[in-house]
């Protein structure tokens, strides 16, 4: 152990030594896209084998192994899944493809799982077609509304995009839909000017999306929700699974539609009669299965039992050349420097956990079965998570996601790091982000947005409270309107597709890597926690500022149902008040004196904790943060006040108005009280 | 501040002067039970600022008066409760009293609330009598299933005593009854060879006991679940509250069953023709009402951020001249002590706080909304709960309910106290404690029970899992076999009730306040927190073999449904070891260096919280303890692995008992899990 008070100077020092080391990404991430690795399967398990030997070689404390079994959902291998067109007297007149064409240099490579739904429902369902669009909630309203067409019955085909694709399953199965074709458009998966792969990084017209279509709102394995899938766990009876598709659901690429890329497709609605009769053969079996979190620690020298967690997923639909294989080669880079780093002597304030998770893929269950299993001591020592999905999702600039305590950690450390982009000799990449993606008219710093779902960081942030971040590359989302990356999920996502296309010079994997490893860092190192409270009031008020306009899009409803956000208002206010007096509070700190810098860190670190609310949002038990979760129609974004911000989006479909504004009213008063009590957290103690 | 280490020998100095300061609870008891003060009026709201003044000048730091306007329930003044025997044609030939005789010296006392239940549904039901003996579950299985009598449609009526009064109403309810009246039957509430007051300690005949009947299960105001009902709180429609009675209720004395004391009552269930018909006359109201806790605080010098709670209610039903009083005296005298020590430069090194909570009679409201108020602060920063309500309940010896890693601090305490009893001089209180009521044959120590609920621990224990205790003395439970004590909740609760008969000298008081204040300061200012796991350890080996033993009752059924409890046992088995292997640890631990010794003592405070499931128990979503809550049958008892125990209860109840079993052993898993998690945090933290 050393003193208290001496990392200060050396800490920076070490952080100047990690930063650069970061420079081996193009042969980890090379190594580990050879071969298919889905979750669930061998070749993803010695995958962690590996893993987890360098990480011990590279110099961690300890590193173990972690398994849970899970439900997983595969195709039959000797019944495959398509969708046919059939005739009048019952004839499959087309099929639709049962694979993907294999890309150039992996047509020897075997268990490529072919593009399918998990957790879809088996069946042979038969009948009509009808377009819904996107399969927003809004999409279905206007076809039952405004075109009087009802999908009971019917097979819906909904075009992927906007909205995560289990809320476009959730909403064909409220609306009496027997089954779902999901499909890749061209307009929102190939870019202007982009040539299909392998010759650009388009979506070509044999690739289809494969993904998970189920809602499990943060419970990980549906069939243990709350607690760890050991093999003593007791597991629900499959049937009492809530969420679970009971419909058959299947992914298409276009060329299974006849459409030619960058030509506009389907315009809204038109497809009812677009074939005789549709049948789908869907044959995907859930089955319990064992997967693999590799964990690992560098031990805390100082504050042991305060966590940092960097982790990400390394199980893949396919090769994972962009999800999560970008990322995964970035947390393994980032343990083999922090290695270098403890052979140099140093070693971190607090420990930190580098974690391998397994079945993100599926519904994040990996990360989400070791939250559960470490509940108890991530809930009391936990300072920080940092997500380490995909790395690169296009070529512009930098994306952040975080909590608002992290924005000026985030900004801090992006004005240490330089721009990988080619010309940008010298100038820092917050800089370069500043330049490409400036907030607001009213902020003049690079945008960051809010944590939604869909990754990992999911229990930690949302179920757990902990404070959390992701970073990755990105597209210009002005400009490039299509959605996500072209080719994800898809076989296309090859380490040459990173190599060739996204990345050539890795410069800018290597800008992800030193965001997510300087993050880290602080995190562990820093004496007094870099976390900025008065960031979180202001993004708080601005948070209220949102929803009372969204609310008030309605104001004879206001009035009538006597709707206030005053006390919402007066928490916020309260909160910046102690934030600022907090930081006051800091300012004449006695860092000399352990017991004061660790009673204010506790206040840092529970902050995030205080916006959890153990009862959950409403019918999601499993989402507990009061700020930020996902709306409950799109797992993908994320909202502020998400209990208030679903409670108004129920107000147009709700068949009782005066229940429905109860509810807003009752979630306002859940909202005031927990910033309320949550700046109470940053008072003085006694 | 002061350095780390210095208090160790200074704090046994201080202990040895606070224990015999302890001497002012004659005029402290006097003073605060000359008026009634039921929860929410004007009167309780005077004491509860005289006794804020006071201790402002015994010496805290800070008092504060903290309100919420919870759900009460009171007779309505114009319109009294009564009961009624009628006859054929409907007359009211027989009505029972309006209220108890008023006790002498009392008589000019205004604002006695008359006997009734408190959340009783208004209504004048009118029908036939049945008598159900203590209304438990199998009293009203044998009325039923062994005699055929059906009360669909019938009032009953049914003796306190046994099971909490609230569970008698719902099996009441559940039975299908129209009506309850509860009596107090002189088999349960006359001593033998006791005269009624005010001539001894036994309930007149004109007595009967009020209290509150709502199965509230942990949720405090029913109005505001999981919410502190503030003023800007959003209430719940009052139609909506879960479990509130619904049905009349009504408490009466047994000079209205014209039974004299020290006779044999009614043999079960002859009753049934006891009257040609009965009449309730019930206009009880709720009504949402302010109250009032008064919560001191004696700010930590060296960790200002635990916290140490001194907790108590002054609400009485009358005057509350042993409930609570006789607790609130004691709790006032510690203050006062304590003032004392901070006079003479004392500071504790961790923050104490007390508190003298409302409404705990109408189910713990004060105490309940306190903590759901503080409940992120209280999660994170509590390290001990010492509840005070009644200090005395008997003349025989000390009694004791704590979590377990207390043991070892009551017993050691307990030898630093003097025995209060004549002829006991120079006897330890352990002493006197350990010849009146020895554990068991296996265990050669004075007894400890589990704790149950029915005081103001339940929010801070059950559901926020913060080490819990508490302390009166009571009378020999093997020869004397009335109900509580004979008075209770009755109009002769007086001062002289315990000035005359429970404790003339006042020293039995004093002996509790001595182990009440011993506790607190213990925890206060002990360098290592004073808690044993391996005593956590060994209590969950017991009752680990006490739930086997309970579902040995059934071997077929366990071997049918394959019911194992190896992963309880391997829990408890690893937990075992890692709260020995603690306690290795803490040999060893450098105490001068503050930072280590943060770390272990953080691990024992939260050990109490790792038992906690956010889930809750099954339909109890405040009772989260995994290892201590009141079966769901009877309030009082505290049942350890209540999970288990419940779907074991319910087994033989169950319409279809494979599903029974799935439920048991669901949760087994589920303790099973929380064991072993709660091991975990032991182990060395990275």
């Amino acid at each position: 152990t050393r003193s208290n008070s001496a990392n200060k100077s050396t800490s920076g020092k070490y952080l100047k030594e990690l930063l650069p080391a970061t420079n081996c990404l193009h042969p980890l991430h090379r190594k580990f896209t050879r071969l298919p690795h889905l979750a669930g399967t061998e070749q993803n398990l010695r995958y962690a084998e590996q893993i987890g030997k360098e990480w011990l070689e590279f110099g961690l404390d300890t590193v173990e192994m972690v398994p849970y079994d899970v439900l997983l959902s595969y195709p039959n291998k000797s019944q495959p899944n398509y969708i046919s067109i059939v005739d009048q007297f019952g004839s499959e007149v087309f099929n639709t493809s049962l694979a993907e064409p294999v890309p150039e240099g992996y047509e020897d490579v075997s268990n490529i799982v072919p593009p399918y739904s998990a957790f879809s429902a088996k069946g042979q369902p038969e009948g009509d077609l009808v377009y819904v669009n996107y399969g927003r909630t809004e999409d279905f309203s206007q076809l039952e509304k405004d075109m009087g067409i009802n999908v009971t019955g019917k097979i819906v085909i909904i075009r992927y995009g906007k909205i995560f694709r289990g809320n476009k399953v959730t909403n064909a199965m409220l609306a009496g839909a027997k089954g779902v074709i999901l499909f890749s458009d061209p307009a929102d998966y190939c870019a202007v000017g982009v040539q299909s792969y392998p010759h650009g990084w388009n979506l070509p017209g044999g690739g289809a999306q494969r993904g998970n279509i189920f809602n499990m709102n943060g419970a990980g394995d549906p069939l243990t929700p709350g607690y760890p899938a050991k093999e003593y766990t007791y597991r629900s009876n499959l049937e009492n699974v809530v969420g679970l598709p009971n419909i058959p659901v299947h992914p298409i690429g276009y060329n299974d539609l006849a459409i030619s890329c960058q030509k506009d497709f389907l315009s809204l609605f038109v497809a009812v009669s677009f074939s005789p009769k549709v049948r789908m053969n869907i044959h995907t079996n859930n089955q319990v299965t064992r997967i693999h979190n590799v964990i690992g620690r560098i031990r805390g020298a100082l504050e042991p039992d305060r966590y940092v967690i960097l982790g990400g997923h390394r199980d893949a639909w396919v090769f994972g050349g962009i999800d999560p294989m970008s990322g995964a080669a970035v947390v393994h880079e980032i343990v083999r420097t922090f290695g270098l780093l403890l052979r140099k002597g140093w070693r971190p304030r607090r420990t930190i956990i580098f974690a391998s998770w397994d079945a993100e893929e599926f519904g994040l269950q990996g990360s989400t079965e070791w939250a559960e299993d470490n509940a108890k001591m991530l809930q009391e020592r936990a300072v920080g998570y940092v997500n380490a999905d995909s790395a690169i999702e296009g070529m512009y600039t930098l994306r952040v996601d975080c909590t608002p305590s992290l924005h000026t950690l985030v900004y801090d450390l992006t004005k240490q790091i330089a721009s990988p982009e080619e010309g940008e000799e010298g100038v820092s990449l917050y800089e370069s982000w500043h330049k490409r993606d400036n907030w607001t008219n009213d902020r003049d710093a690079p945008r960051i947005s809010k944590l939604g779902s869909g990754s990992d960081f999911e229990a930690y942030f949302i179920r757990l409270g902990i404070a959390a971040a992701r970073a990755r590359y990105t597209k210009n989302k002005e400009t490039e309107r299509y959605s996500s990356y072209p080719v994800y999920h898809s076989v296309y996502e090859t380490f040459e597709l990173v190599d060739k296309f996204y990345d050539p010079t890795f410069k800018r994997l290597r800008a992800v890597a030193q965001v997510r490893a300087g993050l880290i860092f602080q995190l562990a190192e820093s004496q007094l926690l870099p976390l900025d409270v008065n960031q979180y009031a202001d993004s708080l008020g601005k948070y209220a500022q949102s929803i009372v306009q969204l609310a008030q899009r309605h104001p004879q409803e206001m009035t009538k149902y006597e709707v206030s956000f005053d006390a919402l208002f007066s928490a916020v206010g309260n909160f910046s008040v102690a934030a600022r007096d907090f930081h006051e509070r800091l300012q004449t700190l006695n860092r000399e004196d352990p017991m004061p810098v660790r009673v204010m860190n506790d206040q840092l670190m529970y902050l995030e904790r205080a916006f959890i609310d153990p009862m959950g949002l409403p019918g999601r038990p499993f989402y507990r943060h009061v700020i930020f979760a996902p709306s409950s129609h799109n797992k993908y974004a994320g909202e502020s006040f998400p209990g208030i911000y679903d409670a108004l989006f129920d107000i147009k479909n709700s068949a009782d108005t005066a229940k429905a504004w109860e509810e807003v009213k009752h979630q306002i008063s859940i909202a005031a009280f927990t910033v309320h009590a949550a700046g109470m957290t940053l008072t003085p103690p006694a």
